[in-house]
This record gives C-alpha cells, sequence and structure tokens, in this order.
C-alpha cells in the first residue's frame, strides 16, 4: 500500500492527471499479453521525460515501492505484469519520433512509439527497419527494446539488438546513462546497451532509444507453399538454407494451425495437408526474381504440392495473413490459449514439432503449431481452458517437456517473448546455476533495493539463502516475492 | 613475486612445458601492439582446457596473482599488456575449429583460431565470416571478441559482436559458464554473452566461442577512386549512402598516408591528391556491377579524378593493398607510430579530419589519417619519435583534443580498439560518470579480488598510471606479421 504521502509526491511527478489510482484503471494494467497471470498495481503513472523518470526512481527508493514499465502490455511472458506493492508506469503516449538521421542512417525514438509507426515513418523515406514482431500493430519499441523482440525478419536480419545503437537509461540508483550512439563501431568501456537491451525493465528504464536502419529492400516476393507431410516442409527449408538463401521470412504452420486460419479467414487454404510454409524474399528486384525461382524449385523437389506466388502488393498482404491472423485463428478454438517460443537450432525443427505432436498426444491437449521456421523459433500454442485445473496442470506439464526438449536440442526456452515470469523457473535448467547466479549478483549491486520489476527473469534469492520465514505471513511475503517459485 | 610454491601449483596444470618463466620469454609477453607499454609478467601459461582455466582461475584467487589473457598480442589499446604481478594466459596455440555446422550457418572454435584461417575455411565451405580486423593474418577470435574487434566490412556487415552466437567462459570464481547457442533467437534470462563480448578480459576467459557465419557474397568488386580535395571525398561517401548503398568497405587515406603508401609499395598511386577511397562492393553478380556503376557515378559527380577498377582478382588484391600497408606504410616514417581510432558519424568525417588537420599543424605534428570512411572510424596516426619526450607531449595533447572532438561530435574515443589502457583516461568523458560507476560497480560484484586483467578499462580506482617505453623493433616485428590496421 502507498502511503497518502507517496500518493501525493507521485502526483506532482507527471501530475494529477497522469496518475491513475481508480479501481477501473488498475484493473486495465493488472495483466498484460500473457494468460493466467493477473496482480494488481497501486497506480499507474504516465511520465514523459527522464527528469520525471529519475524523480520516480528515487521516490521509488526512498519510498519502498517497486515500478515495473509497461509500453502497450502485449508481452507474452509476464514482463509487464505488475508486481506486489508496484507503480506501473506507462510509456505509451511518450511517443515521438524525434530524428531521423538519413546520412546515418539512424532513427531517435521516444519509448512509446508504436513499432508498426516506425517502419511507416522510415519506410516513407526509403529506409527499413527490419525488427517485426508479431505485435508490431500495437507493441512500442521500448517494449521491443527491453524483451529483445524478435519477429518474421529474424533469420535474415536479425533481432532488435541488432539494430539498437544508443539508450538513454534511468538506473535504478536514479542515475540517467547515455550508451552508444551512431557510430556502429564503439567500443568504449562495457557495452552497457547491450546490458540494457533484453534486461525487461529490471536494470533501468528506457528514456529515448536510438535505432539502426538499413536501405529499403527494393522489391519483395511473398510465397504459399503447401505440403503433404511436415517433414517435406522441413526438409525444403533446410535445402533453402543450403543453397545459401536466406529469406526475410520463412514462416510455418501445422495443419491444426491452417484449419484454424481457414475457418477464421476464409483465404481458400487447402486444409488437408500438414504444412505451409510463407516465404518472402526481399532485395534487388534481379535476386529476388532468380531467388524465389530457385526456392519454388527447392520446395518442389521436397514434395511441395500447390504454390502461390503473389502477384502485387494487394495479393502479397492476403498471403502473408495467413501466417499473421494464426495466432487469433487459433485462440477461438478454445477459451485459453498458452503461446510459447521454444527455439531449436533450425535443422532440428521437424524433430521438436514430432516432439510436440507426441507430447499433446500423451496429455491428451491440443496443440497448433507455428512459427519462425527459418530460425528455428516455434510457437508451440495450447488450446485449452483456464477454468479446467486438470488440463491447464497437463497443459503446464507439458510446456515443461517441451522447454527440456528445446534445451536437450541445443536451443532456448524463449527465443523472442523473454523470460519475464513464464518462463524463470527453467531458467536454470538451460543456463545453469553459475549463471543465473551471476545474473542475480549484478541485479543485487544495480538495483540493491529490488525496484525495478523484481521478481522478474528470476527470483531475488535462492530458496537456500536469506533467513527462513518464521510466521504464515512472512512465508506468504517470501512466496509472493517469486521467491519458491 | 609469485612463490615457489605458486609456480610449482602453476605447473601442474598445464604441465611443466607449458609454462614459460625464463626472463626471454617474459620479455616477448611483456608488451601487444600498442607503442609506448610494457610491464613484465610474473608467468606465462599455456593452457588449452576449460578445465585448466578453471584451475588457473581459482589458484589466482587463493595465491592473489592476475591473469591476462592474451591471444596474438596484436591490440592497439594495451588490452593484453601485462599488469603488476600477473600471469599471462596465452591462448594462441588453443586454436581448433571444432565445427563448422553448415546447416545452422555456424561454427565452433577454440579462442586462439587465427581470424584469416577462420575465414578460409569457412569460405571454403561458401560460406562467409565477415568481421575482418586489420590484424587478420595473426589475430585470434578470443581476442577479437575480448575487445569486440571491427574492421573493413562494419558498414555492412557489423562487427565481431554482431557475430557472436555463444560463448563458453571461465568467470573470475573460476564457474565456467555456456551462454548462446546457435538459435539466432534467444532471450533466456540476460544476455551474457554481450556482456562478456568487448569485455577485454575482465570479467571472463573464453574457452570456446560459437560464431555465426552468412552466406559468402556470389562476388566482389574493388575500385580505388582519387580525389583533388578531401571535402569531395567525403561528400562522396555520404551520397553513396544516401543512394542507399552499403559497400562492403568503404576506406580512406589522405595525402600523407597516399605518399607514404607509395613510397613503401610502389604501386603507381597518384601522390599529388588529397584523398583516395578504395570501394569494395560485394554480393550477386548482377548488382553488384549495378552498385559498382552507381558509385562511380557519384563519385565522379562529386569531382573524382582517376578511378581504377580491378577487373580480376589479383587486380583487387594489388588495389586492396594500397589501403591495406597503410599502417606498415606510415610506421617506416618516423620511429614511433600512435595509431588511434576516434571515430564519429558518418555524416561527420569531413568536419573531424580537418579538426585534426588543425590540432596537428597547431602542435607541429605530422599526422597521417586513413580508415573506414563508411562508418566513421578514423585511424589518426601520429608520427613521432618516442625519444622526444616533449613531442611525444605534444601528442598526447593532440590525441587529448581528438577524443574531445570526437565526444563533442556523438562519437566515441574508441571505434574497434578497446578501452585497455590508452583510453581509460577519456572513458568517463564519453560515458558520464554514473556509466563508468556502474561499470566499475558491476566489475567489482564479478571480479571482487580483482584477478581479471585489473586496471583495464578503467581503474579500481581513478589514477593516472605511466606509460613505459617500446622499442621500434618490437613496433617492426609487429608489423612485419601482415597488420595493416
Amino acid at each position: 500500500m502507498l502511503s497518502g504521502e507517496t500518493l501525493s509526491k507521485l502526483a506532482s511527478i507527471s501530475g494529477p492527471s497522469n496518475l491513475l489510482t481508480a479501481p477501473e484503471d488498475k484493473i486495465a494494467y493488472s495483466y498484460d499479453g500473457t494468460p493466467l497471470l493477473q496482480q494488481s498495481p497501486e497506480a499507474v503513472i504516465r511520465p514523459r521525460s527522464a527528469e520525471e523518470i529519475g524523480a520516480l526512481v528515487r521516490l521509488a527508493n526512498e519510498a519502498g515501492f517497486s515500478l515495473v514499465a509497461r509500453g502497450s502490455g502485449s508481452g507474452l511472458s509476464g514482463g509487464s505484469v505488475p508486481v506486489e506493492n508496484c507503480v506501473v508506469v506507462l510509456t505509451n503516449h511518450w511517443n515521438r519520433i524525434l530524428e531521423i538521421d538519413e546520412q546515418n542512417l539512424s532513427v531517435w525514438v521516444e519509448p512509446g512509439v508504436i513499432t508498426g509507426q516506425l517502419h511507416a515513418a522510415v519506410e516513407a523515406k526509403g529506409l527499413f527497419y527490419p525488427p517485426d514482431p508479431g505485435s508490431a500493430a500495437i507493441c512500442t519499441i521500448g517494449g521491443n527494446v527491453a524483451e529483445n523482440a524478435g519477429g518474421l525478419r529474424g533469420l535474415k536480419y536479425g533481432v532488435t539488438k541488432d539494430y539498437v545503437l544508443g539508450l538513454e537509461a534511468v538506473l535504478p540508483n536514479g542515475d540517467l546513462v547515455r550508451t552508444g550512439g551512431k557510430s556502429v563501431k564503439d567500443v568504449a568501456g562495457y557495452c552497457l546497451k547491450d546490458w540494457l537491451v533484453g534486461s525487461e525493465g529490471t536494470l533501468g528504464i528506457f528514456t529515448r532509444i536510438l535505432l539502426r536502419l538499413v536501405p529499403k529492400p527494393e522489391t519483395a516476393r511473398t510465397m504459399l507453399v503447401f505440403f503433404d507431410r511436415l517433414a517435406d516442409a522441413a526438409e525444403a527449408v533446410s535445402a533453402i538454407i543450403a543453397a545459401r538463401i536466406l529469406p526475410a521470412a520463412l514462416e510455418f504452420l501445422d495443419n491444426t494451425t491452417i484449419r484454424s486460419v481457414e475457418a477464421y479467414a476464409k483465404l481458400g487454404l487447402p486444409t488437408n495437408l500438414e504444412a505451409l510454409l510463407m516465404i518472402e524474399v526481399d532485395g534487388r528486384k534481379l535476386v529476388v526474381d532468380e531467388d524465389a525461382e530457385k526456392i519454388l524449385a527447392i520446395c518442389k523437389k521436397h514434395g511441395a504440392g500447390s504454390v502461390s506466388v503473389a502477384q502485387d502488393d494487394e495479393e502479397a498482404q492476403r498471403l502473408k495473413s495467413a501466417r499473421k491472423v494464426a495466432f487469433a485463428a487459433l485462440a477461438r478454438i478454445r477459451p485459453t490459449t498458452i503461446l510459447e517460443d521454444a527455439t531449436v537450432p533450425r535443422s532440428l525443427v521437424a524433430p521438436m514439432l514430432e516432439f510436440i505432436q507426441q507430447v499433446a498426444k500423451k496429455r491428451n491437449l491440443t496443440f497448433g503449431n507455428f512459427g519462425h521456421a527459418g530460425d528455428g523459433n516455434l510457437h508451440p500454442t495450447c488450446l485449452t481452458d483456464e477454468r479446467d485445473a486438470q488440463e491447464i496442470h497437463q497443459a503446464e506439464a507439458a510446456f515443461e517437456e517441451i522447454y527440456e526438449k528445446a534445451i536437450e536440442l541445443g536451443g532456448t526456452i524463449t527465443g523472442e517473448h523473454g523470460t519475464g515470469l513464464t518462463k524463470k523457473k527453467f531458467l536454470e535448467k538451460q543456463m545453469g546455476s553459475p549463471a543465473v547466479e551471476l545474473m542475480r549478483r549484478i541485479k543485487s549491486v544495480v538495483d540493491p533495493n529490488a525496484i525495478m520489476n523484481p521478481g522478474k527473469i528470476f527470483s531475488p534469492r535462492p530458496r537456500c539463502e536469506g533467513p527462513m520465514p518464521r510466521t504464515r505471513e512472512q512465508l506468504q511475503k517470501f512466496l509472493d516475492q517469486g521467491v519458491f517459485v
């Protein structure tokens, strides 16, 4: 609970109209895109300058509350779900594109800029910001940087981190730091910028972000390729890479997803096939034509059935929508949709998918599988019902098996959604305890009062450390901090 | 001084034949590629496994000595210059390429693999490892990762960091951590991999490195373009970028450098011009031809005089050598060559060069300037004589002005050489004290006994350190190995 004095100080930081404390506001910001997680904040604040963030951080240290930064709340690992006794720091209104520098191929933005709006703004100048998370229409750059968001273009273009040139951030002690700049090359000191990218709001709150741009590809070609057999589709993916072609997108839908998409969007997809690949090549026209032909030949050699190649941009958008609506389409089937992002080296996509199917069958669950086949980043999606405790238990057990398999195959528990709350239980399995202990030590020295998104990524203390709780209340408080999770 | 007991324990770690304590060995490893710095180590050890590194780190903590990791010692900021009471950890014999994974476009290497040898090995399989520091013929991947090395291909392809997929490293407490993997997308926990890249041996010692590869470009075209006026060359660089072309290399030599190169290598360069651009475009043949033509047209429009375009690979190598021998050629002019890497946004290369010329004139110094114009990464190179204390003092003052100007222009004190010993005095000016204080706190929690390369990047406590002289013979040995910067 925040005291009246603290609330009054909060109101003075960004003005009373930017402090929300009404129950309906607190409910609106009590969850993010992650299913099954909810916690009410004490208040919600809308700052709009580094100075305001600095004041907020200093007050949090003094008054002993936590800060959870939030853009659009579209995250899928609970990164922006409130924690106990916290103030949500909203950035989605703090959203100006400050400078597009065409000579130095860079753009300064405020953290709340919507990713899709940035795409449009730079493309209008013949430039290109490649990272394109599925939520680009609503998510913010600040959230993308905090979670190191991925997306469809990872295989050819990399992820958000590869485009962050510089950051201005307020640290947990209230210091404002500037790191990086317009030079592609900068090796002064430790690369604080890369330490903050993907830190999920636990080490700093961004106040300005400098992104790298590239020339906009001259053209793009989109195609859908259908396969009778899932294994053939996986082999075609490997063969495309083996031919030294890197498509801008190389996406995959399984049969369950194809059927859901067709029922939802009526695109005229054949629904009796095991797999669909949505492939996009981009670049110079001459090369794009050549690559598209080579890719179709490779797919046909590997058992592809029918093929649709977009002849214009409108058709390209229609074909792409087969992939884009996958999540929405699957989410209609059952009341609760748990979408994850277990990722494996791309050569192991086929065995991973086979494993997921086995687990689903064994546990009597419905899974739709789709995702970024080109970079091994799958989205196994469990269609379930949170009111059925037994089924949810099975779903959680299934994901545990899936994460373990991903680790066994040299992959990761999370390719693009972040660790947040949903994956922290599995982090040590992937990274080992020395690595997690190192992260914990660094967090504790950077944020000794644990004011920035505490309990995300890992619990503050491992279960064997610290005084043992005595009373039931103390135990509950301990549990609420996530210590035994 | 190491005790007899400690030396005997050291000898048992990698075997007595891999522990060097003779004075001539200690002299050989008492300096690296950086002028004016020298310090004898207590011993030199050649481990060859993570277990040996772990034992060494534990012994260093117990016995109270420091460890300075060193590949080929080609660094230019003093990163591998020994510190007081240290053991040099040599990795250049620990040099196997462990696996080239063509399906997942990645390669596992031991830290001592020579960068140029890695280039050749992956190119033989149609793959490409883009980072190409000037010292590629002798430098090691371990050193490249520790310093986050740049090189000629930064503009189009980025730097070493952009190609590190995974790392295995021993931390200062002896723990072995594995971070990253073959998935391009991996957001589990903090990105420890990116924390270790560029940490200059202060946070961990690498035992295995996983690098990302890309398809080898189908072809490349190299050209030399000469300009009467330096400002025209700078404008041509901006115009090439404005035309949305990203060459693989876009390199610059000023008149002093051109004359030195011609005197040294007799390439038939015109020596009365203010600037030369060495430009290389690579990619698919159709695109390369088109880009090369566009670039030549842009250069001519911006006042280019004569132009040489390589017609075959042999001629390309000859043209490239004009750039590659720049450092060696300049180093012949005076007894001491101080080469730095102040970097500015590429649109500000012309004012930066003008400023360097003014400073040189004011202080009666001879500077050759060359470098990576495409990414603003310049190599202002002072040709001086370390026996002339007054001139060295002027040179140091000139570089101080140059660094300040780079910071003022939004650039960096070091684009690719690292902070090491030579730049640490200027780090706070660039980053601000909160950022440096954060680095210091993190170093102290990760390495509480300060056993890993202490005093590099920043001092544990701020203080001045005196440079040690280095002989001309030592520099020559370094240049003879094919280093071109």
